[in-house]
């Protein structure tokens, strides 16, 4: 770890990962992250690790790294992080370069709706993404509340069907697309991964306890693929 | 229940159905019903129920008209049972006169493909079906077995979409559908309804065992609805 990179700035606190040696700066003002991501994660990685060593991965909407990171922890694959807001931007490089992970993962800064911007089409062989779960209209956003974090949980910049279009230009023919995402919108995220010629491959709810209806629901998508879809036993947060 | 019906002839057994004063004739050279259709009754009834004494429901591929005898212990919504096969037409027959229920119930013999023969369009509330799981080209179909059993099983008679094409024609404009099938078909399945303007309100799992893969999905489905999903708390068979 680079000591010169823990002068921590206001708002910032520095956060042990679990289940490897990697550490992360994350910015109280911004979005930190959460169970989430740890699950999307996991969820890449097991049974099997999903994501190979000869893998391009892609992460949209990166924050501040916390995908890449947990990844490179657990295999070689380059890794493109994408982030659009600009001091989550920063904070991404910082964590990279904190972690000494140059060389493995590169973020760029730029918008998922103009992906050709940043990437070359089809050269990636997985995508992931924990995107923002709520609708631009929905409730929870409040005017004058900090832009920076609604920007993070609502589709003010970019919509579901933004994220499944950047994932479908990525990926090369059989490319595989992991994305965790809210339960009531399955509707929506079977409607558009097959616009976009993806099926679900699997599916994992997770319950907060279980008696309780999921609260997330993690998913991979295979493009061009025949159908057959497995769901998972269920994960329960507090058993 | 008519002691005249109970004369039982070769191969037919009777049995009592839960949690009613119900009974039922099964012919064991038939479809007999298994959990799946006490699942399919009891989503319909749970918590609420969502049938109601108004209700005109409309059973696709009734079989033995298990569905509706399970339906009809709970409400006095009018129920139209359809089935293809003369053999088992005959028999739900006779299962609705053993209880007493023809004033309720009606069996059509007849194909769900061709259901504008049978009933007017957009002449009910709820449609339910537990149709067959299987593809006609998947395995388990074996030459010279049991024909009944076959198409019961499999989507020789009627596909998936069949099934969403007959429960479109005959529901009104909010009317809903009840589905039990299997998750591999989940693609499909969201797929199809959305095809046809249903949006799945709500889903349930039914897993063997905590750790494992479910092997029954529920399905309820409304016509015209907007977006918005429930994913209920797993069933599980045998905890």
């Amino acid at each position: 770890m680079k000591k010169s990179l823990l002068q921590l700035k206001e708002n910032e606190q520095l956060d042990k990962l679990p289940d490897c040696d990697f550490s992360i700066i994350q910015n109280k003002s911004l979005f930190c992250y959460g169970s989430d991501a740890l699950l999307l994660a996991k969820f890449c990685q097991s049974p099997a690790n999903r994501i190979h060593d000869k893998d391009i991965t892609v992460d949209l909407c990166t924050g501040n790294a916390i995908i890449p990171l947990l990844l490179a922890s657990k295999s070689k694959s380059k890794i493109y992080a994408v982030e659009l807001q600009k001091e989550s931007f920063l904070l991404a490089e910082k964590n990279i370069r904190l972690n000494n992970l140059e060389s493995q993962i590169k973020v760029l800064e730029g918008d998922i709706c103009n992906i050709e911007k940043l990437l070359k089409k089809n050269s990636a062989s997985v995508v992931t993404a924990n995107p923002p779960y709520m609708k631009s209209n929905a409730s929870g956003i409040k005017e004058n509340s900090n832009q920076a974090l609604n920007i993070a949980r609502h589709e003010i910049k970019c919509t579901l069907k933004d994220v499944i279009k950047a994932a479908d230009f990525l990926l090369n023919s059989s490319g595989l697309f992991f994305m965790i995402h809210r339960p009531d919108r399955l509707n929506e995220i079977f409607n558009e991964l097959s616009n976009f010629n993806f099926q679900i491959k699997r599916l994992q709810f997770v319950h907060p306890s279980i008696n309780k209806n999921p609260t997330m629901v993690l998913i991979e998508a295979k493009k061009n693929s025949k159908a057959g879809l497995s769901v998972l036993p269920p994960i329960i947060m507090y058993p």
